[in-house]
C-alpha cells in the first residue's frame, strides 16, 4: 500500500527493455546520438510544434531551474503559486540558476488566479531600478494539491503575463496527468495557450529519471545549450537518457501510465468517499488527494504498512475521532488490491 | 518644502569641515589610515563593544547585503518583514550577495510579530534538504512605514532566532532617528537585544554615503572584508569616508540630526493633526508620516512646490474631497517655516 | 574501431541486471533507500574509510563542481593544471558551484608539479583582500593527456597543499583505471596520500552515468548535501544511481573493466610501436595514447570508419607524410580485432 | 616621499570647493539631479559621443566589474593581461559580478599583443559548449606595470576582438594620464579605436573616490543600471559623485593633475637615471617607474620615511649593493622637492 509518491515504485519493463536496446555498440556523446535525434522529433510531433527546442535533462528541479534561469535574469522576478515546488521543493534552485532573481508569490492558493497574477504584477511595476522587474510567470499543472488548469485557465494566465510582456513557463511535473485528465492535446495545454516553455516530466510517470524542456521558440536553444552544460546536466552518454524517454513515447506508454494512475487515484476516491469518515480538502482531478480522516483509521493503516504523507496532525494521540491530514499519491504500478486493501482499512 | 526623502537635503557644515580637515597629506589606503582607526575606536564606544568589528561602505544596501550574505548562506532563507528594504528597495541586492538565498516576508505589516515570526520559522522546518534552510531574521528599526520597535519587541524576536540558532541583523538606515525616539542606549537597541550585526546607518541623518556595519562577534571580521573588497565595496581612499563619519560621530552630531529630525516631523504631526482633515495611517514615532488628506489640498501643495510622495490615489481628478496618501520625511535640515507653509497649505 | 573516448561504448549487461533486479516494488525517494546505503558502505569499504560521507550523482562535472564548491569559498582560487578538465571542459561549472571562485593554472602541462604548485600558491600568499586567497588543489587522476600521477607524486602534491592550510580534491573520473596501473590501493591514492575528497568516476569505466563523490571528512556531509540538492543533483528515483553503482563495485567489475581497457590500450600501443611510423608524444600509463603518424594512415582509417579525435593537422592536405595528431581512447568494450584492425590499417 | 600610489595623497582643493558648492538646498536622488545631468554632458562632450551612456560609480573596481557583466555572459572567458587589474587585484570581483566568467590571461606580459590575443581566442573556439565561450577583451591603458599601448596598439587588439565579434572594455582607471601621455583624444584612444565600453578613472587621478562607466553604445544602458543598483552601487545622494566629477572636468582639472603626474614621474625618471645605479625594468611611460636599486639606497630612503612598494627583494640584508626591486608612483600632489630629495637619498 505505497501512496507516499509517484517517484517511489518501479519503472515498467518497456523503460528497461529500450535501455537494453539501447545498450548496443558505440553511440556518439552529448545527445549527438541517433536516438536523441529521434526522441527530439517524438516530442516536437507530440506538441505539434516542428521547431521546438527540445533538450533531456535527469531531474524536473533541474528542468525547471534552467528552463526559467533562460527566460529570466537575474534582477527579476518569476510569479508563481505559493505552494509551486519551485518554491517549496527546490533548496533554492530557482535562485542558484537564475543568478539570484527573486521569487514572487501569487495569492495563497496552490492555483493561481488571474486577478492575483495581475495584482502581484501590478505592485511590482513603476519601481524603477528599485523593485526586482517583472520575470516570467510559472504555472504548474497539474499543482502541488493535485488540481488541475482548466484551458481557459492556462490561456488568461498567459494572456495577463503576455499583456505585460512576461514569458510563461509550465511546470509539466505531472503533465501526462494533466492531459489525460483534461483530455486535450499538448499544444492546446501549452503553446495554443500561450506557454512558452515547458518541463515536460517523465521521472513521476514512469521513467528512472528523465524530463524534457521544451521551449516553442527555438531562439533560446543555445543559451539553454550552455547553460545545461555549465550546470552539470548534459549527460555524456546521454542515449540512455533519450532511451528512456524513446519508450516512453512508444505506443502512448507515458499515456497508458498517466491514464492507469489517474483511474487508481479515482478508485481511490471512491472507496474513500464511500467509508462516510474521509473529508477531502478539494476535489481530487489528477493522481493525488489531499484529505483526513480519523486517527484511529491512520493508526489501523500504519500498523499494516500502508505508506503516505501525513499533511497534518500526529498518529500518536488519545483521541481516536480526531481528524488527521492525509497526502495519498498513486503512480501507474499501484494495483487495485493495494486500494482496496488500503479503503478497507480505513473503515475498520 | 522638502519631504520626499531624507537623501535629498544637504550634508551639515560639520561633514564638509571634516573632509577639509582630512584631505592633508599622505594616507594610507584601503583603511590602514589612522583616521579609520579612529572611528573603529568611537562606534565601539558608541556600542559599548569593544570587541566589535566594525566596517565602513558607502551605502546602505552595501551594509545590507553584505551583512546578510556574511550571516547566511546561499541555500537558507532570510526572515523579514513584507516591507522590508531589503525585499523591497534593493532590486534583489540580497539574493545577489548571498548567491541565492530566499526572502521569507513574515507576515503583512512592516513590523514583525513575534508570533509571525515563529509561524514562518516553523513553516520551514523540517523539511530536511527539500526547502530553504532557516537563515538570519532581518529587523529593520525604524521600518518603511516609520514605526518603531520597542527594546522589548526587539527582545522578543531575538529570542525566538535564537531558540532556533538563527542569527540577527538590524537594518539601522534610521538608527540614530530611532534611538533618540526610544532615548535608549546603542547597546540596548542592539547587542543587548539579541541583535548580531547591524547597518548603522549615516547618509539618511546627514552623510554624502556612508554607513558603518558592525559585528559584536569579530569572528565574522575577515570573511566581511573579503566580501566587500570582492563586491568592489572597499574604498582606496578611505580616510573620506572615514572623515565624514569622525565629523557624524563628534559632538554627538549624528545624536542632534536625528533629535532636530524628529521635532522636525512632530511638528509636521501636530500641526498636521491640528488641520482636521488629515488621516493617519498609523502613530508617527521618528521622522517620517504616512497620511491621507484631501485632493485639493494636493493639488495646493503641489502649485507652491511642495516635495514628497504620493502613496495612493492620483492627483489628477475631479473629486476634490478625495482623500490621497502621501509620505512625509523629514530630515535634519528642514526648517520650521517650511513646515509651517506646509501646514499652512493643507487647510487652505 | 572506436576510440573517440570512453563514453561512447555500451556498459556491461551486469549494470543492466542490477538495474532490473532493483527495479522491484517501492523504494523510499532520495537516497533513503536500502540499496543507497548498501553502496555507500561497499564504498566506505573500497576505501577503507568507514567515517567517510559518500554521495552518488550521475555526471563527473557535477561530482567534481560540488565537491570543490564544498572545499571552497567564492573569494578562493582553486590550484590545477592547465590542462585539467574543471578548466578546459567544463563550460565554467567550477566557478558557477562556487560562486564565482577562480581557477590558477599551476605549469603549462597536464600534470602539476610539486615546485610549480609551491610557486603558484606562493604568488597568491600576503596578498591581503586584493588578491583571491588560496583554496583547494585539484589532482586529475589519469590526468586528460593519459599520465598517471605516482602515489609519491600525489603525496608530495598534498604535502605542499597541507603545509599552506589547502585541501585537497581528486578528479578520478578514470579513477580505476589509475588503480589498476598502479595496483595500489583506493585508500593508498587517496586519503594515506593526503586527499580529502574524491571524484570516483563510474561513467568512463562501464556506468551509464554514475560518480561518487567521498569526503574522509564526513563533516562535509550536510553542507554537500545541501548543494547537491540546491543544483538539481539529488535524484529522486535515487535506487537506479544505487542499483548501477552497485552492479559497478559487485564482483570487481569496475577492476575488471579498468584491467580490459587498460590492457587494451597496452595492445594498441605495442601496435601502434611495431609500425614504426607513430610518434608517442608521452608514454601512455592508462587507458589513452596520444601519438602523431602520417596523414595517409589517417586518411586510410577514415575511410574504413575508424572513430578518433585529432588533436593538431587536418585529414585533407597534399602531404601523405605530414604527421597529424591523434587522441585515442579504449573502454572496456574494445575488442582485439578492432586494435589489430586499426593498427594493420595504419600500416598499409 | 610619497611614492607608494595614487590613491594616497590629498585631492585637490577645486573638488572639495565643488562639494560645497553642491551642498546647497534639495537635490533629487539617484542621479535625478540636475548636476548628474551636466556632468553626463561633459562626459560625453569629452568623448565626443553624444548618444553615450555615461554612469557614475565610486569606485574603479565596481566600474570595471559592472562595466564587463554588462558585456558578457556567465558562460564566457574574458580576455586579459595576465597583470591585470581585473585579475590580479579585485578578489574575484569580476567572477562574481559576471555571475561565474572566466578570465583568461593573454600571454605573460602586462601588455597583450595582437598575436597573443588571437591565439587565446582561437584556443577557445569551436569548443561548442564544453569550454568557456568566448566574451570581452579587456585593455587596461596605463598598465598596471606603468606601459603605454599606442593607438596603432589599442586599434590593433579591437580589430581582432570585432573579427571574432568580442566587444572592448578599456580600463581606464590611468585614463588621463595616458590621454596626455599620448597626446590624443579622448575618442581615439577609445571608440574611434573600437573600444566599447570605457572604465574612465577619476580617483587614482585626484578623486575622493568617483569613475565614470561610458557604453559608446547606451544599448547597454538599462542593463548597466539594473546591475549598478542591484549591486548596490547606485548612490542615493548621488550630487556628490556628480560634484565631484563636474569639478574634475572644469578647466581641464583632469589634464592637469594627470600632465603634473607625469611630469613628476619625468622628473624622478630623469634624477633615477642620473644617479647611474638604477636599473629600469621597462621604459616609464606614464605616472609609474618600475625599477631596481641597491640595498643601501632602499636603507637610506626608508630611513628618512620614504614610502613606496618593493617588487623583489628584501630590505633586511647583508649584501649592500644587491640589486632589490621598487614600484614608485607619482600622483597630482608630489612636489618636485619630495622627489629631488629622494633622488639625492639614493645615492648617498
Amino acid at each position: 500500500m505505497y501512496f507516499s509518491s509517484d517517484n517511489t515504485g518501479p519503472v515498467p519493463d518497456e523503460i528497461l527493455a529500450a535501455l537494453t536496446e539501447a545498450n548496443q555498440g558505440y553511440a556518439a556523446p552529448y545527445g549527438a546520438d541517433p536516438l536523441t535525434a529521434e526522441v527530439t522529433r517524438r516530442i516536437r510531433d507530440v506538441f505539434e510544434a516542428p521547431e521546438a527546442a527540445v533538450y533531456l535533462v535527469a531531474l524536473g528541479t533541474a528542468a525547471n531551474a534552467l528552463a526559467l534561469a533562460t527566460l529570466s535574469q537575474p534582477w527579476q522576478t518569476i510569479f508563481c503559486s505559493a505552494r509551486a515546488h519551485i518554491h517549496e521543493d527546490e533548496c533554492n534552485a530557482p535562485e542558484f540558476y537564475t543568478g539570484g532573481a527573486k521569487l514572487t508569490l501569487v495569492g495563497d492558493d496552490d492555483k493561481m488566479t488571474p486577478q492575483a497574477l495581475r495584482l502581484a504584477i501590478e505592485a511590482e511595476e513603476n519601481r524603477g531600478v528599485h523593485g526586482p522587474q517583472c520575470g516570467p510567470v510559472s504555472i504548474t499543472q497539474i499543482t502541488e494539491m493535485g488540481h488541475l488548469y482548466a484551458l481557459s485557465e492556462i490561456e488568461a494566465l498567459c494572456a495577463i503575463a503576455k499583456e505585460n510582456g512576461l514569458p510563461v513557463h509550465l511546470d509539466g511535473a505531472r503533465f501526462a496527468n494533466a492531459l489525460v485528465a483534461l483530455n486535450c492535446s499538448a499544444a492546446d495545454m501549452t503553446w495554443r495557450a500561450g506557454v512558452d516553455a515547458v518541463s515536460f516530466g517523465g521521472t513521476k510517470n514512469g521513467l528512472m529519471g528523465v524530463e524534457a524542456v521544451v521551449f516553442f521558440d527555438p531562439a533560446h536553444g543555445w543559451e539553454f545549450e550552455l547553460r545545461r552544460k555549465r550546470a552539470a546536466h548534459l549527460f555524456s552518454k546521454h542515449r540512455y537518457l533519450a532511451a528512456q524517454m524513446a519508450g516512453y513515447l512508444r505506443d502512448d506508454l507515458w499515456l497508458r501510465c498517466a491514464r492507469r494512475a489517474n483511474e487508481a487515484c479515482a478508485r481511490l476516491v471512491g472507496g474513500l468517499r464511500g467509508t462516510g469518515v474521509v473529508k477531502f480538502q478539494a476535489d481530487p482531478q489528477g493522481n493525488m488527494v489531499f484529505c483526513s480522516f480519523p486517527r484511529a483509521a491512520h493508526q489501523r493503516l500504519a500498523a499494516e504498512g500502508a505508506m503516505y504523507n501525513m499533511t497534518f496532525g500526529k498518529i500518536e494521540g488519545d483521541d481516536p475521532d480526531e481528524m488527521l491530514g492525509a497526502r495519498l499519491v498513486c503512480d501507474w504500478s499501484i494495483s487495485d488490491a493495494q486500494i482496496d486493501r488500503f479503503v478497507a482499512l480505513l473503515v475498520n
